[in-house]
């Protein structure tokens, strides 16, 4: 048995990746508990609260890849560690284990914490918090998660877009890393409460600040930046362990 | 003044990119007229069929660029030459004057016509019709088109699904191209009749078809697909020139 316990708040898949850079990939998605963060549009609430984390379950690394290959039949594909703040737990054991296997690793964070273990990622997504989270920006902590990443690892970018101090924030985002890869998401204004999994969703609402969006980084001639919905929230709503 | 005259359909963007390799990038789109297919769910009829033939204007390379780096405001990003099939048209002289610019090219094309220029292109869509469009594959042109790609040009195929016939299609292409990355998208059932630009669609029995797709891929563990929607109808309906 290898090294200290991981916080998991659910293991589930195979479904498509819904966001990013892997956007339409078959994933298993590893979401760990707690978040050093409170976004006050927060979408995971349920990895997030203290109030939940009796259904955060510690597992050893080599439970959470057993836990991987029965979901995957034991073909390797990417699994996705998300959380809350994934950065949060140790992850490396799990990465090592995985990677034996040929299993991918790919990492969402808000980049406030880095880890020397980021360079063995497959990918690594910073999604540092726009204005709109409540979230004050640490740039020196994302710089780091950058540099712990290191030449092996694929670094995107991915910010969320309320309103227009997101989109400044953004393109600040974009001048500071000009060779990353940048993907734009339009926020859920509806989140779902932590109890109520199946929760609907104001599709038009989020299809409004799509084409906001579209049209934004068009008539900004913002051609580096890569505008994507979250596909599962399109295609499923709310609903979780989809 | 160089050589053919490209038989244009539309030139229309920057707006994203809605399907495959370059889903959500800003793109230009310049769809020319013209298609040796008669696909039964075609959605771009009023580019495919002779009836609307006066509509298509026939330019040089040089007015198409001209018309592309009117819309991009002069800034590169991505050109993506559609149809019909637009294999039919004489496109090399309009890349090379892109290239020159900065801007890149991609092209999509069932994959029944191999040309030299093909190996100019940075990306390369084959999309080669499964049965449910009525048409027959001839696997060796498809094959030529690969081959006139060559090493300089990503490759990708996406293969439009609506039913199991469709799927095992897919499956075979995948078979016969490993090595390349393999799209599946739902087909649109309520292609938009040419003479409705702003048709409605059946956005719910597309996502049953996305969310059966999904099933479909996890189920039989064929991880190496990707499996995105046409993001552009779900945003824009089928409204054209969006
Ligand atoms: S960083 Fe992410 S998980 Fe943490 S509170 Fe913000 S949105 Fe929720
Ligand atoms: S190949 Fe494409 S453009 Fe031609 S008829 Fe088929 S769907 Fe339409």
């Amino acid at each position: 048995m290898s090294g200290d316990l991981i916080r998991v708040s659910e293991i589930f898949g195979p479904t498509i990746q819904g966001e990013g850079a892997l956007i339409g990939q078959p994933t298993v998605f590893v979401r760990t508990g707690g978040c050093d963060y409170r976004c006050k549009w927060c979408d995971t609430l349920h990895a997030v609260d203290s109030a939940y984390r009796d259904q955060w379950c510690p597992m050893t690394p080599e439970a959470v890849m057993m836990q991987v290959e029965i979901l995957s039949g034991g073909q390797p594909l990417t699994v996705s560690l998300s959380g809350g703040n994934p950065a949060i737990q140790p992850l490396g054991d799990l990465i090592d284990l995985g990677h034996a296997e040929g299993y991918r690793f790919a990492l969402e964070t808000q980049g406030s914490i880095a880890r020397d273990w980021f360079s063995t990622l497959d990918v690594l997504t910073l999604s540092p918090k726009p204005p709109s989270s409540g979230m004050a920006i640490d740039w020196q902590k994302l710089a780091e998660c950058v540099e712990a990443a290191g030449p092996g690892t694929q670094v995107v970018l991915k910010v969320v877009i309320f309103d227009e101090a997101d989109y400044a924030f953004a393109r600040d985002a974009a001048a500071r890393y000009p060779d990353l890869m940048l993907y734009l998401q339009p926020g859920n204004h509806t989140p779902p409460a932590p109890e109520d999994a199946n929760g609907a969703i104001d599709m038009a609402g989020i299809m409004d600040r799509m084409r906001w969006l579209v049209d934004k980084v068009s008539s900004d001639r913002w051609y580096t930046a890569t505008v994507l919905p979250q596909l599962h929230t399109l295609i499923w709503g709310n609903l979780r362990g989809v």
